[in-house]
């Protein structure tokens, strides 16, 4: 993917945070307007995602009506307490995460080799250390198998990339939080503080009159 | 919530899962029928979800133009390799995890003191050490943040629970998982062997003859 959105180094933290997130929430319309969601694994490659699931279901019948998809992935780092920058008032309290979401079309795959290839990338992905035959449509225990199962392309036309870690917060508030984050050490606690610190902007921000009261991780 | 689907213990699982998961997806539909997924901080509380956000942007035009929702809530808990069960197939590689996924009606919430219930649920459940003055619409500083978000809630009148535990395996291929599982030893494989353990079924399976390949974690 290259997208002027985005700029390279943006575009390498978007492949490397999808690279490292093993499902996410495909976003589906039925006939009749009906929105559903469906959490799946996934596999993203150069720009594409790709899954796989039964041919037949609720979820193949409103891709074949309705082929407008939307897919999101996130990751929550860390709770912030309001108590990190307010004594008083909950306000404050908020959650760092990242979120990429890709709006597009999707395309069902049916060439059999396209579909082994789908296999192979998410394999490297979700089991890296390998223990199985290569996946071969020419192998006659994988061809059945790759004609009965169906497999899915979203080319995106639109992709939205939210790393939220501080990034409006004044120079203050961003030191209560490094050092709240600091003192509770919690398992993703030293790794959010590195984020915050690589995310501040250049440019410090002074002392907000509102506090981000926005739990909404994609907006 | 009491459903005729689910029996008391099945709901009292589903409230301890969305209890202990501070994010979820919501699956919008726009005007022109385009699907969104938004990922958000979420409070469950008495069969109904709740959610917060800004009063203006794309997912609020989504629900004022269509109310129907879908929501989803999933968590992996383990990458099951191929290897397990399988020294040539690619095909019985899968993952375990929860996911409850529930459709229905998004409702806007205008009433302020219902409002700051709604941000009492939500902090007891992401910030339960409290540290925060009482969410009260009467507290000056409180009110007019009270009254420039959004509170929305989802009535659902589906809800769909899947907790893949290898509840399909025979006895021989779950006890291969199980060993395998234990040789691995990753961070949450021991809570996912006790979860396979108490959700084999009292009635053993044969051995398939086709492994699961469906990597989708809510048919």
């Amino acid at each position: 993917m290259r997208r002027n959105e985005f700029t390279v180094t943006e575009e390498k933290e978007i492949d490397a945070f999808l690279s490292g997130m093993s499902f996410g929430f495909l976003g589906t319309v039925s006939e009749d307007g009906r929105p559903r969601v469906t959490p799946l694994n996934f596999v993203y490659d150069q720009g594409i995602f790709y899954f796989h699931g039964s041919r037949i279901g609720e979820k193949i019948d409103h891709l074949k009506a309705n082929p407008a998809v939307s897919f999101s992935v996130a990751d929550e780092y860390a709770v912030i307490p309001s108590y990190f920058t307010d004594p008083n008032l909950a306000c404050p309290a908020t959650t760092y995460f990242k979120s990429v979401t890709a709006s597009g079309r999707a395309e069902i795959v049916t060439d059999v080799q396209e579909k082994a290839a789908v296999f192979t990338l998410l394999m490297k992905k979700l089991q890296p250390e390998g223990g199985y035959d290569p996946i071969d449509p020419a192998n006659p225990a994988y061809a059945p198998r790759l004609r009965n199962v169906a497999v899915v392309k979203i080319v995106p036309d639109q992709v939205t990339a939210k790393f939220k870690f501080g990034q409006n917060l004044a120079d203050d508030e961003r030191n209560r939080v490094l050092c709240g984050l600091s003192s509770r050490g919690g398992s993703r606690d030293l790794e959010t503080a590195e984020l915050i610190r690589v995310s501040a902007p250049a440019e410090p921000k002074k002392k907000r009159g509102t506090p981000d009261r926005n739990s909404e991780i994609n907006e």
